[in-house]
């Protein structure tokens, strides 16, 4: 893989994301000038202690100034209306890309704005890096987050050029890029991210719903913990998510329910070795995981 | 706590449960004898190696002559079979105690078997402790599974002496006994332990249904991994649990299809300020938990 640095990235967004990409940028790649920008002046001041960027500022326009990358690491809602805001600003040849956790309207709507504006000499390449957690804020930031993360890119229109240099700059990073079509992106991610994330919040609510559930938590050990550990992520960002990716996930919450409604069924009728089955083949699944 | 010690304890079952039982007793009671049953001598064999048990034998009859407790950390299906195996060779004031995930029929058929059979005169409280893992097998035995682990007591017509006895056994190895009705427990963990288990399996069977579950489960991170740890459990013991469970398990995946179903219906519906404020009060209790 040719390395082909980035001289001056910008990050929009300073949260355990985006803290955590500038820690990693300073770890890994010398010479990179890093500016952040936050609307929160703490956050700013923050993320400069902790040495993940270089300078920060609350400016949009001055960030991006003269940048070779910038990453836009918001809530999913706010990425299109940023690029919108940053594009005129931007200097020729500079690649965009975001971190959100949807992609295929994020690229559209990017796309159909560029083709709108023409003059401009810039390229957006979408990505998700797969490193997300339940916490969320700057001081969680961590300078490893994105060490050996699948990191997602769904370049659409691009060159191979473009697709190389920001390809080269998670290599950097040590995090593992892959290439996915936006729509696949999407279906594959409400599969096992989105569900996951909306049978944990189910799971917590069934316990959470019943009257005597204090009662009931005080119990809870392993399984009930690991189950429903993503229930704790940000409501605000989990709701951005089900908007921007209602289509599939409402698909896999379909499936799901039917193979869940299958259990209970084959539960309810004593089908014992049909059960085993399902749960061995179940345990086969999770295993091949772990061998990872 | 009354300190009462038992000086011969027989363990009837060397797998993951029983043998870090074995463990945890020869670590932090002194005196202790420790005699180790199980159908499989590599087992025994092993448990001894490991410092779990000071003896062992593959003989019911052999293995609990004379033994002040005995415990049954066998699956759920043999723990009453055996039971009525052990009884005619039990010592006076034996008790006997069991750690199966179930607890109502277990506790009702031990106790009918004892009222009519009045010439014994050993005592049996049920028992659950809520430490089990996804693996299974001596090789993982550890010697701190039960420390700080809640250890639920299930008593039923037994004298008060009887259940201080074994709460004291329970702090000698550091874990934390609690009083419950069996009805109670069994519904207690269909919710926390039994419906996080089913769910975790629906999880892993939704994705493992698609054609193209390769490609997806590629890209498979923390939330998925979470979410599904526990599907990788012992298909076999889960059955048993299903079984004995079969009752409060149904009522609790009625309301967890419900839950999951309703905020379908919202996302369908896209209410969602509804849907913001529902993951908001599941992220509240799933904190709840990390602060205990």
């Amino acid at each position: 893989m040719e390395e082909i640095n980035f001289n001056k990235i910008s990050i929009i967004g300073l949260g355990l994301m985006g803290g955590s990409l500038g820690l990693a940028i300073k770890k890994n790649i010398k010479n990179a000038e890093v500016i952040g920008i936050s609307r929160k002046k703490e956050n700013v001041k923050y993320a400069k202690k902790i040495g993940a960027i270089d300078d920060g500022t609350n400016n949009l326009k001055e960030g991006v100034k003269n940048s070779d990358l910038v990453v836009i690491a918001t809530l999913v809602d706010a990425i299109v209306p940023t690029f919108k805001k940053i594009a005129p600003h931007l200097k020729n040849s500079c690649i965009v890309t975001d971190i959100g956790s949807t992609k295929l309207g994020i690229v559209q709507e990017i796309n159909n704005f560029l083709t709108s504006h023409s003059s401009y000499r810039l390229s957006f390449i979408g990505g998700h890096p797969m490193c997300g957690r339940e916490v969320s804020g700057i001081k969680f930031a961590k300078d490893d987050l994105y060490e050996n993360a699948v990191y997602i890119l769904t370049p659409y229109n691009n060159s191979s050029r473009e697709i190389s240099k920001l390809k080269s700059f998670i290599y950097q990073i040590k995090a593992k890029p892959y290439i996915l079509s936006p729509h696949f992106h999407d279906y594959c991610v409400a599969g096992i991210s989105h569900l996951p994330y909306i049978v944990a919040v189910s799971l917590a609510k069934t316990i959470d719903n019943l009257k005597d559930k204090n009662k009931v938590l005080k119990f809870a050990a392993g399984g009930f913990r690991d189950t429903t550990r993503i229930a704790a992520s940000s409501p605000q960002m989990w709701k951005d998510i089900c908007f921007h990716n209602k289509k599939e996930i409402l698909k896999f919450l379909s499936l799901f329910v039917e193979e869940i409604s299958h259990t209970k069924n084959l539960i309810e009728e004593e089908k014992w070795d049909s059960i085993e089955k399902k749960f061995a083949s179940a345990k086969k699944v999770r295993e091949k995981l772990n061998r990872r």
